[in-house]
């Protein structure tokens, strides 16, 4: 039977292979004021520079240019100041400095990520994602089309050795994705003798990495891991100010190849025109603060251990036979139940016992993670962590003997 | 020859059918000092209300949630009013109330239709848009690999006749675009007997009428007119407080069919996770403070009218033999020289002689507009705007005869 004209409307097939994010959805559940939530990549409340952001309002907005359109790639000040930053992060590797031109502002890392899927991605392309995956990617690499290939990750990253088999077998993907710090949602960091792998393999098959980074600064103990763009020139960066200033600003960015840096800025355009001026103005004023900014990133650190260390300090006690890797910097404690555990059954019980983690399948690529969940340790303060990992283990019961930390 | 794994990595097919915005290319040119650009479509800065803007400001970021993430559809405060709003216009028709439920907010009404776009068209669908036409969403249609099929225009706004003789003919559009009220670049309101055929053609053939309409708020004499949507379901609106608050604040919004909404959502997750909460924040205060909105828009209305009459008025006066639709609304005049003026080759003779606009062959979907420009009145003081004129005037040189309205 043939639709009628005057049927509902209907989506595209393109939309309609597109994974709903199953932790947006949780975020309705957790937000009950009664449960502890750890399912949320939330940055701290208490911590958000809040009044900083005020006084680089009210100081933005004297200037009436702060209010009207601004250039599609980012404001010239913030692409300056980014690009500034990036080269302290050492981005450049090499190469030397990284230039404001090669710089894309973008509404959140998100956005550059899409944005550089559509501008490079053709439908069937072969990408490879991180398994467990950051669900905004697979999100965007499904809504591209894409054919979406997963390769494993250990307490050191991703799996490079499985990628290189995989390329030496005649895999040819278009873009290698990767949250190579502090990962999203496994916590763990790409070690350095990866990272440089990973950039020679680039470089001899041609594929582009998409180093997606926003909790790098977040580094716990010494400085932030030396960036894969380091190492190569076939590695598009994303930065954000999210995680290291605050969500709402919604100032993300692209640091790559002029050639793709041109194609994401010419989607931009028909995408939404360009960001903010008001927020750009804001992130630009506090990045290039450089004394205040130092000493916010290091309260942020600071908490950060802090609260890492009260949750799995907690689960060791709370919670035995559970595994889980150490959190060295980021948002995420990435903890392993016993066989036979299944976290997304569970979910339910731990909402009614008052607390909400996400379960490992939600970030499943390839094959399923029923004993897994995401713990996002940012948001709360060390008694509260603690109250939640009980929580927990009222519903999480394992088997008996100690938990330990891989 | 196969290109070798290190050579520079290359852009999507879909990336490479996009054409870039020659108006955005042109800000760049018109933006020096000594010369007065009509290409912009940007409203006045001395009436933007960066004040009132900073009131807000500085009030949300009294509250920590003005920093956070927010929800993929929008603030619930910024849907509930765009709701009100879009119900006081109209919108429900018959139908009601319009629902916050209904409303998506969106980065500027430019994302509602990227995300409509793509949540909609597979490649090779057809796109019925304006000739000339809004170059947005010209890229956007090109961008999601539609096939765009033109319609003209008279002064009446859309040919709804000729629309209705391509389906007659067997036409099957999954859109048709239009910039119902004040069109850019054309000037021209649409009818509202062609409102009402539009949207039973839409019922009729099945298609969706994206109704873009930024302007609407802005006429001149009178209330604003009615929107399609008013006229039947199958309408999605689009929103902006761009023209009639800020540009900065990125806040436009989408009303439409609980599937279409939900796929939009859907998609922006991947797109971008959210919008500012902040920059929503202000927006919706400006936009409840009823008095003052109403206060703001009479000052626009006035003084878009003025600037609307000294610049058709010097015209008249200095440029004897082109043509235009009187505008009632909106910010663009679109003149029509003589049959042999080529405005695309006079261009840089304006810009020398300090005046800048938009050569029709932009906005040119179909055939070529060779002796059109766009012109916008909205940026300028009146005296300014004759000056302007004058300027224009010694490079648009015309045959004898004197200017008149159509």
């Amino acid at each position: 039977m043939t639709p009628s004209p005057s049927s509902a409307p209907t989506i595209s097939a393109r939309t309609a292979g597109v994974r709903g994010s199953a932790i947006r959805d949780l975020l309705t559940l957790t937000a009950r004021p009664d449960v502890i939530s750890l399912a949320g990549g939330l940055p701290a409340a208490d911590l958000l520079p809040r009044e900083r952001i005020a006084r680089a309002a009210a100081e933005a907005l004297t200037d009436p240019g702060a209010v009207q359109y601004g250039e599609t790639a980012g404001l010239a000040r913030l692409r300056e100041v980014v690009a500034a930053h990036e080269t302290g992060r050492g981005t450049g590797g090499a190469r030397g400095p990284v230039r404001a031109a090669d710089v894309v502002v973008t509404s959140g890392s998100q956005q550059a990520l899409d944005l550089l899927a559509r501008a490079v991605l053709d439908p069937g392309d072969a990408v490879v994602i991180e398994d467990p995956g950051y669900v905004g990617a697979l999100q965007v690499f499904q809504a591209a089309g894409a054919r979406v290939v997963p390769v494993g990750l250990d307490e050191h990253g991703m799996r490079v050795d499985e990628l290189a088999d995989r390329l030496a077998a005649g895999l040819r993907p278009r873009l290698v994705h990767t949250v190579s710090s502090f990962h999203n949602p496994r916590g763990v960091t790409l070690a350095a003798e990866r990272r440089r792998a990973l950039a020679e393999l680039a470089e001899r098959h041609g594929f582009l990495v998409v180093e997606d980074d926003p909790y790098g600064l977040l580094s716990f103990d010494g400085p932030p891991p030396e960036p894969v763009a380091a190492h190569g020139e076939r590695v598009v960066r994303l930065g954000s100010a999210s995680k290291v200033l605050a969500p709402a600003l919604r100032v993300g960015w692209l640091v790559g190849p002029p050639e793709i840096a041109a194609a994401v800025e010419l989607l931009r355009q028909g995408a939404d025109l360009c960001g903010s001026t008001l927020t750009q103005a804001i992130a630009a004023d506090l990045l290039a603060d450089h004394d205040w900014f130092a000493g916010h990133l290091d309260t942020l650190r600071r908490a950060g251990a802090a609260r890492a260390a009260a949750f799995t300090g907690a689960v060791a006690e709370l919670l035995p036979g559970a595994t889980w890797s150490r959190p060295t910097g980021g948002m995420f404690c990435w903890l392993e139940l016993p066989a036979g555990t299944d976290t997304t059954a569970a979910l339910p019980r731990a909402l009614e016992a008052g607390v909400g983690f996400v379960p490992g399948s939600a970030f499943a690529v390839g094959g399923a993670l029923p004993s897994a969940a995401r713990c996002c340790f940012a948001s709360h303060p060390p008694e509260v962590l603690r109250e939640a990992a009980r929580r927990l283990a009222t519903v999480l019961a394992v088997p008996s003997g100690r938990g330990r930390s891989t």
